[in-house]
């Protein structure tokens, strides 16, 4: 056969060697780097990724023409050099070279026992990784001497049938073709792609000439290390790393004992005390490759005879709060500029910042239950089965986990009152898992291997364990995982770093970020995250209050305006006093207030006892109640009696609501625009109807009070049919507020709280790409938000758009808006500082302001 | 005062003068067509729209050269003449000139009582309806003589403070400035608008000589009548009519005693006896007539001294059947062409033809309920107030009517044991209207004055009085009332003029009708009434029977795909058998077969009792039936876990179903290719998942039984997502239908079994112009339709596109379809021929085949 490997697709690696990540990958291109800082590299031939494909293919590499580029004689490893280090790739092969000949020689040079332990360590690789023979049968032998060598050889030969390979080519060659072919294998395949890696991602190899950390003392010192020059967990400056005399390879420092440290700090032996000067470059090196290549970098070395080399060198792995304070910390001392340092997080990474978390390294309790990770942080807490235990425990101050089949707006009181939420059913975009995000709780949905009983009070594990309330337990929002006792949690990170970075993102970016924010614990979230307003309010949790809850109901039971209008007048100085603290919370930042948005029946009860209490309280018989109840009950409330349709049935409801937002403008004074939002509109006429009455309360409050003030009415685009007819609804409306939640259950007729059942098995199979509630859904949901705001802006020129679902929040869903043009986008406050970080990467990346 | 009266506009009708129904009114030119036919009508002037219109702007008309038209002395009489004459206007009045030297010179010509009766006829007349002075104080007195009209003159001159006018001209001005306001007056105008007329409706006034049907019997014959050649009531010819001796005008025809018959028939005496040369001019006129004004027209004329007058023709008043048979016969005879007897029946009419109806003239007894009137037709029966009543009544072979709150898919085997079904919840389109009008069952839906007790088995009516299940009631589901006992009921129409018309129809649309139907019963209907195939055939009704829901219900409880796939192949050969029978019956008609839709709760109980038989038969704890059944409901079902979802979470669903479909294809020989259509779709892959394992289960059963046969896979678009997404989802379907009714939904975001409750009131107040589940709203909805179809055809050029929904069978949104190059509609079975006849009107009225 003809051997074929075509001189381009070998490059010894020189500072001006034609080196691409894109064709040699990222190690090769690293080294090329370190050797034009003049590091002291070992001399490096990279193989090209088309290289590595003929091999994997086939072709015999001519390794002759290969080794040639290293001299007489020397060891080499090869090493995987992929497009991205996260893709993975075989293992490095070290020593290659080594022969009975060599053994020899390196006996002489080294010491018989170094020599030995070479060969052995050869034979053994090669047997394992190339060969394919069991590794039981190759175990590295207690003590390394010839006659180990020989059993192994022989081993060897009995195995494959034919003695050990002793020509350095036909080794380096059969090394190549093992590593290009594990590659191509089907499993690495799906390894790789799992994390992103294109289906023809391709493997480069880079061949070194070993310098060798081991050898008899009378030579020098000899060994290996890795060092790096900051904390991967805190990214605050620290050297850190290990160092191992007679050694090779990054694998024998985890492996072996013996490491010692590097600095000199009193808790034992060190690299500064052993090898000064060679501490001394290692620190130089670490300075000019942080300067030079513009980043945290791990530098792996040998110290061969008293001589220092570096082998390689990889970014320093990091959590996210790490990465933070990496990236501030190039950008403030000039290595970076600011704008990059933005792009360098992560967003969704930062969630790890704004939550505490379970320690990593303490998992060792039992997981009760795992669900789908719906807010992320981490809680420890006793069990509690209803609202009401939940709130005596809060009064208690301690602290509870709120178990619920699913939620419903009355257990909002009860959520609060909690510090973790765990639901049997519901997905990403349940009421629980919603308003968790809102309030920035740890919250675990969709358990469905969790049996609940809530007479009994017990929850059954998925391991048949029974949990009673008032045990204890901690609950992982981030991981979906609820395990037994208290686990260690790890505090938030909302340092300067932190701050500064975001305060930088601001100064990029071009699209708005509001908060969705109910309550003024929300609203003040919202400020310390710098959101720039609140994008929606929503009301209907301020009714779920004991003495709110029991005026509502009687509106509800009341059978003239009169009466109804008399009614609500009770609950106007409550919601007064809601908006006026919001109010005053925002300190004139815009609030946008939605009207009341659910159906009426959700402000019933429905057991029992509770139709019981509140006939007794209404003062009627039961029967009347209970045929109240039925009459208002819908078989598809989201589809039913809500939103604007409600506040044309019942306008007393949006007009005390109205009244209650102005009377607190005027209180708060002059600095407050109010938006109002009216939720669900469908037709034009139903804003004109709406906008009358609201005007009309407005004069009336102004009239009043004598005070002047402007507020704003918009409509929030829920149904497709507000998206098509956006142009004649325009005229009427300041803004338009997509909210992509429930125009997203209506554009495919799914309901978020139904959908968890199937939505994980769908989204696998890929019916659906993603879950449409998580990620927005360009191609359909999209297209009404792009038709919606083109027509909304044919109408009404100067009308603002925004986005207040649950996507406002989400990277790829805010790009999408600021594409749309939109003005703005309104999400958890939790994920406020994620939506900022976004979009300033957006705008960095749109108009090139770095790269 | 300047007289005003411009020459133009009055103008003596004569066969050359410039009269239009747009400027004069339909009797104006009506009268011009009879003149034109030679009839003898007395000399009769037209006054136009801007004549009226300017005396009731206050100018005086000149009345004076007005009269000089009619020469020396005669009586006159003014009658409105609007443009359609169902837009109504003031009363005729007649004897216009008659004064006191009138009444000298009549007494001589006609004889005093004669004389007399005139005049007191005026001086009546003049008073009540031109000075507005009180009726009752101008009655008519019992003996007409010279006393009574001095006493009559005396309480005009007593009352006006001035004496009864005396001069023609005056008279006259008088007559047409008190019918030109009158016509300006806000009742009339609002009564007029109601029926259609434009804000601007013009009224203009024909002032004709009058032809004296009273006087001495020396001089001859006199009186008056009026005379029609078909029945009214059921369109066949028959000479009907009155004639009433020294009378005057229409109303003395309906309100005195002694008119005869028109025909020697032994009835009594008649005109054909007593002037029988006027009685055969009459015949004449009325074939003439007929043939040339090319309409059966109602002729109004005197006899005066023995000679006829014609003073007008009105088109004959008639029933819907009636209608058909008139426009028919009028084609068959060659008078108009068969597409204009197709445009003259208004389509909704029809369903009158199609279904009992409460007898007018037999609406005697109390009304018990109003409600929504949800699919026409009468019935009367005994109240039930539940499905397995309903049954046993069937068994017996008693007529019952089923009384629910609201019906539900396992109601629908009671609704065919009923000959009608009251509701007190839902509206148009709740599920017992819809089902109900696929049976052809009459339906009142939403009457919510109604009180059930389904436990003491009563009905509590809107006055408060009780009726117990086996009281006898009727109800009219083309009114929406419910009276008590039975009334006089008219049989159908589905005559031989009905069939004509239809098959002209036919000949001449270009946009197929098909229906909507599930069971063999339905699919008959939909042959009978020549409908081109069925296009939805809901399945799940299949398996409401009693043992196949017990085996449905035994399939969800499996636990895997295989049991599950055993409990299925038990409904195999029952659902083969149904689809069998259905090809049978369609005979070689596509038959598009639509997979189970409901999500499965729905064939599960609900009631403790269900439960517990359930648990029973299923031989499992009640608990983990309970929990199954809990674990399976939805908050909201319509946006659940249904359609393709469900074909896609358990395939072997589809896998049964399509096996039946071909299995009972292959049984029922090479003419049938049946088409399998998918519900609730609303991603691409959705399709292609199915359509995989549906093709296979095709292939299996060819290679099975050797059979070859063809088959047809395609998508019902119901969410807006399928609609925007439709070309890449067309590719892979032969065919769209719009499911108009859940798209409906979706995209306003409205649950049809919700929206009951409010609907009215939205429509009422102009919130909604209709209510969009009966009429496609054309703006929203229809924009998705559009864009569907336009994306449809892009991804897939010849793909079939059409409606299913209910507004299949709305002849507006028919024309919507037609417009945007719809293939088919198809709706309930009894709508199939408003359908056909709506499309064929939309045809001619595009391609000007007529007019």
């Amino acid at each position: 056969m003809q051997k074929h490997f075509d001189i381009s697709e070998f490059t010894p690696i020189t500072p001006t060697a034609p080196i691409s990540v894109g064709a040699h990958g990222g190690r090769a291109k690293c080294l090329q780097r370190l050797i034009r800082l003049d590091l002291p590299v070992p001399r490096t031939v990279a193989l090209s990724f088309s290289a590595v494909r003929s091999i994997a293919a086939g072709q015999d590499p001519d390794t002759a023409a290969l080794l040639a580029e290293f001299g007489e004689g020397p060891l080499i490893s090869v090493r995987p050099s992929s497009e991205d280090p996260d893709w993975g790739g075989p293992g490095a092969i070290l020593n290659i070279g080594m022969n009975d000949a060599q053994h020899k020689t390196l006996a002489h040079k080294l010491g018989q026992p170094a020599a030995d332990a070479l060969y052995l360590r050869f034979i053994q690789a090669y047997a394992v990784h190339v060969a394919r023979l069991d590794p039981d049968m190759f175990e590295l032998p207690q003590t390394s001497d010839r006659s180990a060598i020989d059993m192994m050889l022989h081993d060897f030969e009995s195995e494959m049938e034919e003695p050990f390979p002793q020509d350095p080519a036909r080794q380096l060659a059969d090394v190549l073709r093992s590593m290009a072919r594990a590659w191509e294998g089907p499993s690495a395949r799906l390894l790789r792609q799992g994390k992103g890696a294109p289906a023809d991602a391709g493997l480069g190899l880079v061949v070194q000439e070993m310098a060798i950390g081991v050898g008899n003392s009378g030579i020098g010192e000899c060994g290996s290390g890795v060092i790096q020059f900051v904390d991967g967990d805190t990214g605050l400056p620290q050297i850190t790393g290990r160092y191992l005399s007679q050694s090779q390879g990054r694998e024998a420092l985890v492996a072996e004992e013996g490491a010692i440290y590097l600095t000199r700090d009193g808790r034992g032996p060190s690299l500064e005390e052993l090898c000064p000067e060679v501490f001394e470059d290692l620190k130089r090196y670490g300075d000019l490759s942080r300067a030079r290549l513009r980043e945290e970098m791990q530098i792996e070395f040998t110290i061969e005879a008293g001589n220092l080399y570096v082998l390689d060198a990889v970014r320093v792995a990091r959590t996210a709060r790490a990465g933070v304070r990496i990236a501030v910390a190039l950008a403030a001392s000039g290595i970076i500029p600011e704008a990059e340092a933005v792009l360098r997080v992560e967003p969704r990474a930062l969630s790890e910042l704004l939550h505490r978390q379970v320690d990593p390294a303490d998992r060792r309790t039992a997981v009760i239950a795992r669900g789908i990770a719906a807010s992320p942080g981490a809680a420890t807490g006793r069990l509690v089965f209803s609202s009401r235990a939940a709130q005596t425990a809060a009064a208690r101050e301690e602290p509870c986990i709120l178990v619920r089949r699913e939620t419903t707006p009355g257990d909002v009181r009860g959520m609060h009152a909690s510090v973790g939420v765990l639901t049997e059913k519901g997905g990403v975009t349940s009421h629980a898992a919603v308003i968790a995000r809102g309030l920035g709780l740890p919250c675990v949905v969709g358990a469905s291997s969790l049996a609940i009983d809530r007479r009994k009070r017990t929850l059954t594990a998925e391991d048949g364990r029974i949990f009673h309330e008032g045990d204890t337990v901690t609950l992982d929002g981030t991981t979906g995982v609820v395990r037994e006792g208290a686990a260690r949690l790890l505090e938030p990170a909302l340092d300067d770093a932190f701050r500064t970075l975001l305060s930088w993102a601001d100064e990029l970016r071009d699209i708005g970020v509001r908060a969705n924010a109910d309550t003024p614990a929300e609203a003040k979230v919202a400020r310390a995250f710098d959101a720039e307003g609140i994008g929606l309010c929503r009301t209907e949790h301020m009714f779920f209050d004991e003495n709110r809850l029991s005026v509502m109901r009687e509106m509800i039971f009341t059978d003239s305006p009169e009466d109804r209008a008399a009614a609500l007048d009770r609950l106007l100085p409550m919601q007064r006093a809601d908006f006026r603290e919001l109010f005053e919370i925002m300190r004139g930042l815009p609030v946008c207030i939605r009207l009341l948005d659910p159906p009426l029946h959700e402000f019933l009860p429905q057991s029992r006892d509770g139709l019981h209490d509140l006939a007794e309280a209404l003062d009627l018989p039961v029967s009347k109640v209970t045929a109240r109840v039925e009459a208002l009950s819908e078989f598809n409330p989201m589809l039913g009696m809500r939103g604007v349709r409600l506040g044309i049935a019942v306008p007393e409801i949006y007009d005390m609501q109205a009244r209650a937002i102005f009377e607190a403008t005027v209180e708060a004074g002059q600095s407050v625009t109010p938006e109002v939002m009216l939720p669900l509109v469908s037709a034009r006429r139903e804003v004109e109807l709406v906008k009358a009455r609201i005007d009309a309360v407005a004069a009336a409050v102004k009239a009043e009070t004598g005070a002047d003030f402007d507020y704003r009415l918009g409509v929030m685009v829920e149904t497709p049919r507000a998206a098509l007819r956006a142009e004649e609804i325009a005229p009427h409306s300041a803004f338009l507020s997509f909210g992509t939640n429930d125009l997203t259950q209506m554009t495919y007729g799914l309901s978020r709280d139904d959908a968890g059942r199937f939505m994980g098995a769908y989204v696998s199979q890929g019916v659906f790409v993603e879950d449409p509630f998580l990620r927005l859904d360009v191609e359909g949901v999209g297209e009404l938000l792009t038709v919606g705001a083109e027509r909304g802006r044919r109408g009404h020129p100067d009308i603002v758009l925004s986005v207040c679902g649950e996507h406002g929040g989400d990277p790829d869903s805010i790009a999408f808006c600021r594409a749309a043009g939109f003005d703005y986008v309104s999400c958890s406050p939790f994920r406020v500082p994620l939506a900022r970080l976004a979009a300033a990467q957006l705008a960095i990346r749109d108009h090139a302001l770095i790269r």
